[in-house]
């Protein structure tokens, strides 16, 4: 799985359903600086308000540009959204390779501490939040959300485990973490928010297992 | 377990936070009607707009009524919501009876069948939609979630089981319940969107069972 970093590359700049973005098109060298403000304001725009209320006018008044550079650099407010999106899902990505490079009696523990960790520390929290609350309102963040969770990280996983039906296993796996995210860190309902997270991961890590390799 | 439905009467008029609803207190004869019609008209503004965006205000209009006349009923708009919820929550709350009858070693099943049902229905999954929409996103609808969830449905369940961390038990179980209604019919990542449910069901009834009953 060596490969897997490397491929990304295609899939993401070639998806071929219309969001294919303009990011890195303008010369590097003198846009990456206005870029990344673009993006950072994108970001905090995104979190702060969700979706539906954040505006590419806005994001252009925060990063201090005009809104035609935010449709040059990015293209349509959904594709800022992506891209914002997937900057904040790199650590996720990161973490992916992590879980993919283990054995595959142990992907189920390291995926479910990747996942805790990444809800536990609050600079990767924020921006997964923004994301949970924006494709639960939206169908346009669903459907972002929809494309990076399932091909990057669903599918991949997926691939691992040698079943009929392995896509579905892997998002049964999913389903205990995202409700395990959503009770703890988003409605945050007792005793569960409060419980140490070597606790959770000692119950949660074998039913993860299980989904993906059990019987 | 038959005492349940009549001890839910002291629990829900009285929780002694805060929350008590004025509901009932107008005699029944004469205003049932109307209450229903402002209740009625409660549970649309905030499935088709969230709870930020509603207002009783809104609400009052939407039932043909004046706003004073919703505050006479139901008090402030958490507490409006708080009837919605609970309304919107009674299919929840009759299906748990039926959960808590059963033996010890198949509630995980019937649990994982009253939640796959009620999500299945289209008829209580708008409701349940607009609960989660609203908690997801306001940390006030959150709080009305938590104490109908925690209180009227976890803690029962945890209530059955026979260990020290019964709680976190329970709600380990409904995270992974939670999890797949976020997958399947919030979010609608496929394949599990499409999945026959007794597909799943037979997949996830013995996680849930293991998490209340399990090593």
């Amino acid at each position: 799985m060596t490969g897997v970093t490397a491929s990304d590359g295609p899939d993401a700049s070639a998806p071929g359903d219309g969001t294919a973005r303009r990011r890195g098109r303008p010369p590097r060298t003198e846009s990456a600086g206005t870029r990344d403000r673009i993006l950072g304001a994108a970001r905090e725009e995104f979190s702060a308000r969700g979706y539906e209320k954040t505006s590419v006018r806005g994001i252009a008044k925060s990063a201090g540009v005009d809104s035609a550079l935010v449709h040059h650099y990015f293209g349509t407010k959904e594709q800022v959204f992506e891209a914002a999106v997937e900057g904040a899902f790199a650590p996720v990505l990161a973490a992916r390779d992590t879980v993919l490079d283990a054995p595959l009696d142990e992907v189920g523990e390291r995926m479910t501490r990747m996942i805790i960790g990444l809800w536990e520390n609050p600079v990767t929290r924020a921006p997964l939040l923004a994301i949970v609350r924006s494709a639960v309102n939206n169908e346009t963040a669903a459907g972002v959300f929809r494309r990076l969770v399932a091909s990057q990280l669903l599918r991949r996983i997926a691939g691992q485990i040698d079943s009929p039906d392995a896509e579905l296993r892997a998002e049964l796996a999913a389903a205990q973490l995202v409700g395990i995210a959503m009770i703890r860190y988003v409605i945050r309902v007792e005793p569960l928010a409060s419980a140490d997270p070597e606790q959770i991961i000692r119950r949660v890590a074998p039913v993860v297992q299980g989904h993906l390799t059990g019987p």
